[in-house]
């Protein structure tokens, strides 16, 4: 089943009382995806509303648009829930009931659906799109509705982080045909809207970051890096793990690394965020230790001190440059 | 003076023995648009080289595709001497005696005209194209050479260092289009050409980098952020300058920060490159010590010790500030 953007939006502009749901841990592209959907709903005079239960990354808050609530009892009705960028109850925690208000349920994703704990009304999946942000900008035009300023900001922030400013493989000559229209917008400016996004890093994040990079442990003539945020360093410069989310890009772009293994330690465990250059198969290495993702990015959690966690991790790691 | 690119085209068609000269300390837009149009000249049948007198930066050794070369007597007459993405004399340091073999002298570029030292006979300026890579693109087409993958990657590389990665305010509606079309030749990997622009940076670099963002001076309750790379530093981790480029962005990164200054020791001076964030005019502090650039990044060099530079550089900062 894979529904049209046209269908979804013909649907759409019968209903009325919509939940938009991103996934937990929101990124640029759950969240602008979710909002601009919102936005445009809204503009065909619909009540909707995105509905999370974290707070907003505070690089993110220019998504927000006045549009998310945690509070379902907003809407008497839902006549439709509908997840972006996710397609299963997992990626919603906490949210389960609000979703299960919805009289109908759909997904628009560009992951792969993999869903069998609800039975979705319709889907949009296109595993090929860089971005759900792709998907929404196209269902904001087949709904008719006008691409205002907040919600160009909203694809713009979707498509730009899920490719890694147009550098990823996932990267298509139809991204750039979106993002070139964007740039057509009255008030459109992709540096103030990047400015927002990447530089507003805190001096704690900064160090943190500093002191990871420079303490990186080699292997395997330096195929393999390996960084530790532990909480320590966490306390010591002031900063949340989100804060960290730069840090694996960073150890991906020394010369010679084919592994790179960033070892988050929480107050419950220690999590590894594995990547890949080119070849090595980390996606198993991760599966071995229960957990999972692609064959070049995956993750997997440890109930060892670090210490330990970098001892264990690091020989099946040897192992997977080898194959 | 402004010529079209079509009318650049019907001439280049009938020339024969071109030298390009990409501008000292070549960058990805310089050689990447030098070495794009030098391969389209060929593919006519023609005799074209890229005239370099300093090593390609290791970074952007892919674009070289063997068409540069130091010294012009590898052709016996120079019809067309074609400078793109600069326009003066004092550009192209140790070569005007080559350019000057030019019987047709041009100019393609996207930096406003200032050039009073050359008489081109022919000069494409387009200040709004985000990248002379963007002009090279579309003298190609007029050309009707067909885009060939080491084409596409020259002229990727060209707009996406230019941009930022398409997050400059420079970035257009049609640098997306260029870069869209880029993404249908066949082969054509974002992704590969920027691991090689980006992610090759080596251990000790990104020791320098992490050392220098790690002992940042802050002034101004974190407004204005100084680096400083010593000639000790470099040494230290076996770097040379070039490979300090992407400190100056990281800087700007952090919160608050409005100017960002990184003071690079030299073996004969101390250079400064200074840049801001949204308003502090730096070039009007580069000009007081007979520096230049624009008004929100410009640079200026000093015959003092580094120490002595922060303490003289940070005055004339802090009332940037004010106004």
């Amino acid at each position: 089943m894979n529904d049209t953007v046209k269908s979804i939006a013909t649907l759409l502009k019968d209903l009325d009382g919509i939940l938009l749901f991103p996934h937990i841990n929101m990124d640029g592209d759950a969240l602008g995806s979710c909002t601009a959907v919102c936005l445009a709903l809204r503009a065909l005079g619909k009540k909707s509303y995105v509905m999370i239960n974290e707070p907003v990354p505070k690089n993110l808050d220019f998504l927000e648009c006045g549009c998310s609530t945690n509070d379902d009892s907003v809407l008497d009705e839902v006549q439709l829930a509908l997840m972006m960028d996710c397609n299963s109850m997992n990626r919603i925690p906490g949210r389960e009931h609000a979703f299960e208000r919805g009289k109908l349920k759909g997904c628009i994703d560009h992951h792969m659906s993999k869903s069998t704990d609800i039975r979705f009304d319709f889907v949009r999946t296109e595993p090929k799109a860089a971005a759900t942000g792709e998907i929404a900008y196209n269902l904001i035009k087949a709904l008719g509705v006008p691409v205002t300023l907040d919600i160009a900001n909203c694809i713009f922030t979707a498509i730009t982080t899920d490719t890694g400013n147009f550098q990823h493989s996932n990267t298509t000559a139809r991204t750039h045909d979106i993002v070139g229209h964007l740039h057509k917008i009255e008030g459109f400016n992709s540096k103030e809207i990047s400015a927002l996004i990447y530089d507003r890093k805190s001096k704690g994040a900064l160090k943190m970051e500093t002191d990871v990079l420079g303490s990186l442990n080699y292997y395997e003539g330096g195929k393999i890096a390996v960084g530790r945020i532990t909480q320590d360093l966490l306390k010591r410069n002031g900063c949340t793990m989100d804060e960290a989310d730069g840090i694996v890009p960073r150890i991906m772009s020394i010369d010679g690394v084919e592994i790179g293994c960033l070892l988050k330690e929480t107050e419950m465990n220690v999590r590894a965020s594995l990547r890949s250059r080119a070849y090595a198969n980390v996606e198993r290495v991760a599966a071995g230790f229960g957990g999972g993702g692609h064959i070049l990015a995956a993750g997997c959690t440890f109930e060892f001190p670090i210490d330990e966690v970098e001892k264990i991790i690091v020989v099946p790691l040897k192992d997977a440059l080898k194959k």
